[in-house]
């Protein structure tokens, strides 16, 4: 079970109202690559990690893409809350403000609903742990893109923070593809080269 | 931010293994009334709540929903991690076991990803606490039916007191409605029921 | 079975033409809680009403929903017909003319295709008339967002006389709950508030 | 607008209560073939019709395609609702009934939920009433395999009738699709078939 | 089994960057009349057709539409390839630029993700036949909303020849429905006339 | 382009027919992690890629895809298409055949229809061959669960086959990853370890 802290883990300042930057950060939140998506790819792979360290890597890195998912909302609600209705248009949030005014909700930059296709649980730990690593360059990618759209300097600091956070899992993951390749006694690591299949 | 403790909020023992029960079960857990919805339904609405009293209790039942959700998932865990292939192809979960072994994944009974579009957030928080009101109404009724459903005694006792946290939740939520009628000193109210629209 | 009157339950007339505006409207048509959506829950949810009066209410709301789909059909019509290339464009709705010229097609505001996902029909009609008083919410917030968005006299018209219409279902709704509670003689009514659980 | 006669089209009686068959007819209620399709796609192409008898047309067709909904509901309603937990779990209906009960949703045979990625409105007449006489074929041969899968005489009898009245429709479009050649006055028929292009 | 000839069936020029003309032409690439759409329905339904003729030309044309899909996605590739931020944020793309960047992705031009449910493969060759003649004429529909949206002579020129086929394929669909007319002996051809069935 | 050989590029023999089979076989042509996906998800990251070596690399495992959903499609196609009525209604294929028949479409062993959200292209080169390698993985896990499920010998031998290509295949990105560090010297791997980020 959770217990909520009321704390961000990392400060979502913004620097001004700037609701066409909110529409894209909104990937980081309800998109492909986002924090949900990783928090719940994380979540549920858990059960069908083989070793207490794995079950516990992926209960923390999915409980800490909870506190990432919290940021992104923080920050998109930042970014809208005082925005005109002028503002909303010219920003082509007008399709998502009629759905939801300036609610939260889990879509991309498109508006696009979040789906449970987005992200697999294979149940071979191998197979996850690569499904991981490559969620993680997903996710630092997509942070790079919006860094790019970024015309916040408030909002660009937060994205460097979650950015980085995203290369320090990616690190964790690949130790813990090497610590399960050890557990299997290198049959799996052969086989997966070809050598002694 | 969260903090994971390791501790299921109640048990979720069961007395034998019976994949064809897991495959119902698991709507609880990425169906379109289940725990991940009304997980993310509350924490995501919770930013569009006017009030400290209304922020605090979607934060809190969203929180206690991922408790639930891990408790659906472990139920269906221990339902199926001991099953041979042959109890798989017999309790027709050999589609499911093909694409995640005994995984564990968001879908319904019917193997349907979860989407977002299951659930709603408004941004008129007297509109979300009608979905909100709506959703564990949905959700005690999926319990009812699984409880129907189920032939393990261990399972049916968990079923029922994730039910009874439904209920306390829908009493929750109708506070919170009157709440925000005084909140919004009765403009709201009467607008609704047309006399002074 | 139905008979179809070629009238408009209530006028559709707009003042100019304006594909941006008909780009949002059309949540209405084809979104989350818009006529269609309303339409087809109360249509599917009417098989499982225990009484004459209750199946009858989904029957004919259900049916007067379909009336106000094609009178959200109609608004953004007229408001698209007349556009040229370079207004349809400069709406941001070239990427849905590329797919459907003028035409009439079930999306949201952003393009998403209707899924009845966005819909239950849950079996428990005390759970079914919940659904609904929120789902009657749900449309009167979308309305009134789109009066904000709107700029055009003719459509705002329309939109609050659709508006009022949810206000009077949402009544009737709520009288049908009462009507079932006295139905299944308080016994659901207590069993949800936990008193004699 | 729409006005509700509460009659039957067509009976829909059945001889046994069979949810195995249920959970296979629903396709023509919610599946990509079926009759909800079938109505929405004309109801909605309707508007890009440019002689008073095509739209006229779409409208009575469309209009038809809710009462056909309306049998195959009643089909599925009838087959099911005396069912016992035990028969619905031998049909492989238990993942319906665990989200749904006996009440009618809009699935197909494998509970896949409805969408408008089913159906195209496309605004050049010519090219909907391709789709349209494609979409009364799809319907034929759904019901040609509902008949194969049918055990019971009274639901293929039903069935039987059904798909007569789609290959009457069927012709209905291809007289439309003569009557607009003629409309435009052989430009577009021959721009098909390249021979001035 | 294919072969890959690394040359384009015909050439995807243009004259200058434009990514608001990408946004919209990628539908022909990812969206519902599109050209995997087409590809992919050919393929699919060749295991289905009951003569080598017919077997040949849907494997033929559902060849020819890669090489269409590969031609639209060269023209968006060189539209965007050299795009500015400021450029895509002034053309909309900033949300697909979050997820993808400049990268090819399956979608419409409202950033809609592709879904098999646009397709239908329905096991009976003169239902199939009718579907394929309908797409053709999608497609066709399509390349000239795209034809009257661009700006760009050099893009206009290859969605006029990709459109032209589009016309040849449609023949060829006619044709072959005519030979299944006769391989199937007027059977079928009279039974969809209701004249003896 | 793609030029057709008659070939495949393995055989794709059964012994008995075995709907039942098919039925989860045919992950491997419509499902998540299947040939369909793998085609796609390389033929389309293909416009990303920096090299003329991971160009090409990318496309000749893209076009190999192909041939291997062309020999999931046929192994389906045998297994399927001497079935009685009876044996697809014991194999639970009957929810399928009451949409497709005995036809070959892309869904997965639940009948969920194929998505472009089940793949990626992120148009970081780095990012795409991890989810390159990933994808080979999940592959390679997904035959391992068929050859588990299945019970034809000569299936079996296929799938061996076809889960042997993915290892390769898993290794030539593996390769092509190490490539593109030399290709961008060592900055993006280092930064991705986070020594001199």
């Amino acid at each position: 079970m959770w217990v909520y802290e009321k704390k961000l883990e990392y400060p979502a300042k913004i620097c001004t109202t700037n609701p066409k930057l909110a529409k894209v950060v909104i990937t980081q939140y309800g998109g492909p690559d986002g924090e949900l998506a990783a928090s719940l790819r994380y979540l549920t792979q858990r059960y069908s990690m083989p070793t207490p360290q794995t079950k516990a890597l992926l209960t923390d890195i999915g409980t800490e893409e909870l506190a990432h998912m919290e940021i992104v909302a923080t920050l998109v609600f930042n970014l809208v809350k005082d925005a005109s209705i002028e503002q909303i248009k010219a920003a082509g949030l007008d399709g998502y403000y009629a759905d939801h005014d300036k609610a939260l909700y889990f879509v991309n930059g498109d508006g696009v609903p979040w789906t449970a296709a987005y992200i697999q649980s294979k149940g071979d730990p191998i197979t996850d742990l690569h499904e991981d690593m490559a969620a993680e360059q997903k996710a630092r990618s997509t942070y790079e893109y919006l860094i790019q759209l970024s015309d916040d300097p408030g909002v660009t600091e937060t994205l460097r923070w979650l950015r980085q956070r995203e290369i320090v899992h990616y690190q964790r993951f690949g130790e813990a593809l090497e610590h399960l390749y050890d557990h299997y006694s290198k049959d799996r690591y052969y086989f997966m080269d070809g050598k002694n299949e």
